[in-house]
């Protein structure tokens, strides 16, 4: 009878990227869903889907080009559906794909937890500004 | 009998913050968790207490300058403690504080979810390159 070595335990999911390995691409993901806009689009689309203009009046301080060029990111990935209507003017609309959909719910666990936790870090901060004082 | 009227259900926990408003300061501390070199030390220390060139040589591509601002914006928001020990030369070693730690879970699921993805994503963007051609 062989013996089967395996040299991940089956429990652990297959890494199949290293982003400590300066030239992994998995590195430009990682920098397209925690950008300062992608990561807000990403969490905004878990509730549902947005016209561009939508999503532009819910992201505050955000550009039309830097939220078009987020989306245009985020659709090549594969996290993002555009979807054109033909009306006159045509609808655009934007969701997540399933992919999308896992990954918004990461990062919408950070951001979640940076939303709750930010009275606590900015008090530190202060304190560590006094103490250098 | 009173009637209790909550505006926010017990199970929710409260948002301190709002990433999406143009002012907030979680928005600062949502760039430190998320910055390049800032995510990756965040992991690196949930799985153990590191020294400064021990992080330098885990993080490809990062310069002595960059790690160095990076752990000093971590320390500042209190996720990361920094411990001198009066050798000669210093030792100086780094470890997360609990707050630290909750937060690099978050960064840890995300970091991991995209190095488990990567193969898919990038199938995407060549099949979305070839259908542009």
């Amino acid at each position: 009878m062989p013996v089967v070595i395996s040299s991940q335990p089956k429990s652990l999911p297959i890494r199949e990227g290293n982003v400590y390995a300066a030239n992994c691409p998995s590195r430009s993901v990682l920098d397209h869903v925690t950008s300062r806009w992608g990561s807000l689009v990403l969490v905004l689309l878990l509730a549902r889907t947005l016209r561009f203009g939508e999503l532009a009046r819910e992201i505050g301080g955000v550009s039309q080009k830097m939220l078009a060029q987020s989306l245009q990111v985020l659709e090549s990935d594969g996290f993002i559906l555009r979807t054109v209507y033909p009306t006159k003017p045509p609808k655009v609309e934007y969701s997540l794909t399933p992919l999308g959909r896992e990954v918004a719910q990461h990062v919408q666990a950070l951001t979640g937890w940076v939303e709750q936790n930010v009275t606590t870090i900015l008090e530190h901060r202060e304190n560590m500004q006094k103490s250098q004082d």
